[in-house]
């Protein structure tokens, strides 16, 4: 995935109702009217919201005859939950290695104190 | 975390250079001269992404006389990973019951068959 790619998801995913629509697909593939259904901003608004997760590469669009159906590609959500991750790690070793210097000079006082 | 906090945290987040940053400041606190040196954009466009990633709780700032130390601070990342990963076990689970629904199928065809 390419910073561009990656910057697109997660602005996809920075609105609690795309958020929400992503979430009603991880239950499966659903159609766009039952998609937009609980939600209490027109079908033109939530058609855009879609729109913006299908250019994301978040959702996958599958006509059949006049019903569109809907499915979640978890795909970029693995590289963005990817990039989160490779932070984190090195995060916690900074953290580590910090812990352990700190220890390392509270043995050394402790010594120096006998 | 509420949404316009994750909401925020992931705007955030949206940007290749403000990732750059994250990423320097996963290594340990820096100054904002040292923070900015790397980058070919002026010193004041990077100052703006350091506010925007300021306000999304990602970055603390601590003052020194004339210094100013900059800091990650991991919470927002973790909430966004915390909601990436919940969404990733519904989905996971959904494709296992799937699975288990093709194979239990596959294996009463095959029955059939003998």
């Amino acid at each position: 995935m390419n910073d561009r790619d990656l910057d697109d998801a997660l602005i996809a995913l920075a609105d609690s109702t795309r958020r929400a629509i992503l979430h009603r697909l991880s239950q499966g593939e659903a159609r766009v009217t039952d998609v937009a259904a609980p939600f209490a901003i027109s079908l033109n608004s939530v058609s855009k919201h879609i729109r913006m997760l299908e250019r994301a590469g978040l959702v996958q669009r599958r006509r059949a005859g006049r019903d569109h159906f809907l499915a979640l590609d978890p795909r970029p959500l693995e590289e963005a939950a990817a990039w989160i991750e490779a932070q984190r790690g090195e995060w916690t070793v900074r953290l580590d290695a910090l812990d352990d210097l700190l220890r390392s000079r509270n043995q050394k006082k402790r010594r120096r104190r006998r």
